[in-house]
Order: structure tokens, then sequence, then C-alpha cells
């Protein structure tokens, strides 16, 4: 490889980074928004965003010029080809911290709303995601990737409680229906977020295997139901 | 460009088409299953995924083998980073209509729930958005690709009107509120294919102008709300 690729390569991989960095500080204020009806940090957040977009179309735009310039092949193409993926997966994390962040502002206008504690933990579990898989893209590594899928198994066991609470909420103070749709976006987006990052794991997987273990029966045999072993129905 | 290059965007043009219309099918598919109470309708459109899942790992690996073999530059690597772009937002299109077909199963099971009938104009605008950015793709049209961008905001009416009767019906129905948080959801999975169709319009553009209107004030000025100028919220 020569040593301007490699360069090359080096930047896209530490701008991936920064841009996960700011996805995370996103999805975290976000949360931290809805929880202390912070109506001026959510709309931080939310005019953050553009900060998140920026960089998606500069990371985009550095991919296609080693493209072009270097025309790399096997492994180096797979590694472009991975980050073009993980961009989109980061990007749309960072729309989903800004949908959080809107139901955020339009909660904290409202009587106020309990906001069941399984939220943090299901929101701390999905940053640990996102933070393990850029890990695991800058490590080249598998084993920590096929970790993060499994994660996934325990956001779904919170957004399935979670989904349960709301029913309940709904049946039983149904002067607060419109509130409690809010959570349910909220806790959908959350999902999201964890959906996006099996995305990323998965695409780790492909780099370093050079196989797509996304849809692939492989997927299922890591202990993800069917329905987890597809993309993020996004 | 060579015969070879010339016959492989070719048949990759073709296999994006194809996927689409697999898409198309499967979203139609899934909202019929919906009205009609069919739970085997729905049960067909979830097992047909597979199938959505394989066309867009083979279009993927031949669009890698494209950069291979070809090593494009300009015009031609922009078209298949755009091809890459397009394929996962196909996949995900398809994953919403098996979400879609998900809770038509669920609400078959149990007591009827009426459909609005904004639900069928809102998928089938949303569907006619498909259809017509892959036309806009296939035509490098960009005219086009900014009237499909702008027939998002239609789409945005109808999912608006629609939440207001969910939380009416939530409020007046109290014993259907869980079929009621159903088609909430099948609503928002309407909405993101909407926006996924958006993506592929916004990645038309660029491919023609070579410039990303994704998140730009350019995207606003086309009649787009701020938020709506986003990539989808996925």
């Amino acid at each position: 490889m020569s040593i301007h690729l490699r360069r090359d390569l080096d930047a896209i991989r530490q701008d991936l980074q920064g841009l996960a960095g700011l996805v995370e500080t996103a999805i975290y204020k976000s949360i931290r928004a809805l929880t202390e009806r912070d109506a001026d940090l959510a709309k931080a957040v939310i005019d953050g965003d553009k900060a998140i977009d920026a960089e998606e179309n500069h990371i985009d735009e550095e991919c296609l010029k080693v493209l072009a310039l270097h025309q790399p092949v096997a492994v180096d193409l797979r590694l472009i080809a991975s980050a073009m993926m993980i961009v989109v997966d980061l990007e749309r994390m960072g729309d989903l911290a800004e949908e959080i962040a809107e139901r955020a502002v339009h909660l904290a206008s409202r009587p106020p709303l309990a906001i069941p504690d399984d939220i943090i933990g299901m929101t701390d579990l999905s940053i640990s995601m996102v933070k393990q898989s850029l890990e695991a893209f800058i490590g080249v590594d598998a084993e920590m990737a096929r970790r993060i899928i499994r994660m996934d198994d325990g956001v779904n066991e919170l957004n399935n409680r979670l989904i349960a609470h709301i029913l309940n909420q709904m049946r039983t103070n149904p002067a607060q229906l419109e509130e409690n749709l809010s959570l349910f976006s909220v806790i959908r987006c959350i999902e999201r977020i964890a959906d996006h990052a099996t995305n990323i794991a998965e695409d780790v997987c492909y780099l370093v295997e050079g196989e797509i273990v996304r849809h692939t029966d492989r997927a299922q045999s890591l202990g993800r139901s069917r329905n987890r072993s597809l993309r993020s129905t996004s």
C-alpha cells in the first residue's frame, strides 16, 4: 500500500470516529433533555445536527476521492465501502437523536410525564453499542463486532418492557395519551439507534471476513431473532 | 468508456430496477394485507423479504466488482456510489414493508379496526415516489428528482392528519388502544418509505450535478421544511 493511501485511509478512520463522537453526544443530550424537561438543551441538539450532516458529506467526499485517486482493491476497497456504509448509519443516528430532541421539546411544554428508568438503561446500552462498533471498525475486530450484534437482544428486551409500560400508562392515564405517544416514538428511535450500531458491527464482520453477514443464516446463528437479523427497519 | 464497463453499469441499473419492483410489490401487498385482514398475504410479504435481502447483497457485490475491475472515475464512479446508496434505501423499504406486514398479522388477530382511507392515499403516493425515483435514476433526470422531493410534502400532510385521527380514536375508543398503537407504527413506516424515496431522488441530483443536495440550503429551497431536508430519520 502506498504511503499516501495509508494516510488517507487513516484520515477516514479518524473522521468516522469523530463523527461517532458527535452522534454519541447528541443521543446522550437528547435523552437528558427528555428526562430533565430541558427544552434549551433539546434545541441545541436539533441545531447541532447540521454539524453531523456536514461531517457526513465531508467523509463521503473523502471516500470518493480515495476511490478516484488510489483506485484501491481487495481489503482497501472493502474498507472504503464499509466506511461509506458506516457514515450513513452514523448520520441516521444523528437524525434519530434530533427526533428524540423534538419529542423532548414537545414533552417539556406539556404536563410532566414520568420517564421510566428503563429508557436510561436502553439508551446507555445503545450508546455503548455505537461506541464499541466504531472501536471494532478501527481495530478490525470481528470478535468484538459479534459481541455487539448479540447486545441488541438486551435492547429488544428493554424495548418490549417499555412498550408494555406505555400501553399500561395509556390505559390508566388517558389524559396523557399524546405524551405517551411521544414517549413511544422516543423508544422506537432508541431501538433504531441500536439497529444502526448492529449494522455497523455487521459491516465490520464483512470488512474482516469479506463475506456479507447481513441477512444471512449466520447472523441468526449469532443468537439474534429473525427480525433482528435484518438491516435496520430504519 | 469501455464496452465492458458500459455493460456492467447497465446490468447494475437493471438489477436496481428489479429490486425496486420487488420492494414496490412488498409495500403494496403489506398494506392490502392490513386493509383486508389477510394474515396469509402478510406472511408471504414477510417470507419474501429474504429475496429482497439476497438481491441487495448481489447488487453490493456487483458494485464492488465494477469498482475493482474497471476502477471508474468521474461520473461513472458517482454512478456506482449512487447505486450503493440507493440499494441501501431500497432494502430498508423492504424491511419497512415487512414491519407493516407484521403489524397486519397482529391486527388480523384482534377485533377489527377501521383503516382510514388516508392510509391508502399515503401508500399510493409513497409507492409512486419509489417508482419515479428509480425512473429518475435510470433516466439521469434531475428535474424529475426535484419533483419527487417536493412530493414528500403531500406525504407529510397525510401523516399529520392520520396521527390526529389515531389520537382521536385512542381517546374515544380506549378498548382498542393496542390496535391503534399498531396502526401508528404502520403510518410511521409509510412515512419512512417516502423518506427513503426522497433520499434516492437526492442521490439522483448528486449523480447529475456532482453536488450533495442532502442537508443543504438548496434542499430547503425546493420547498421542503427543515426537517424534511434531512436524510430519513430512519
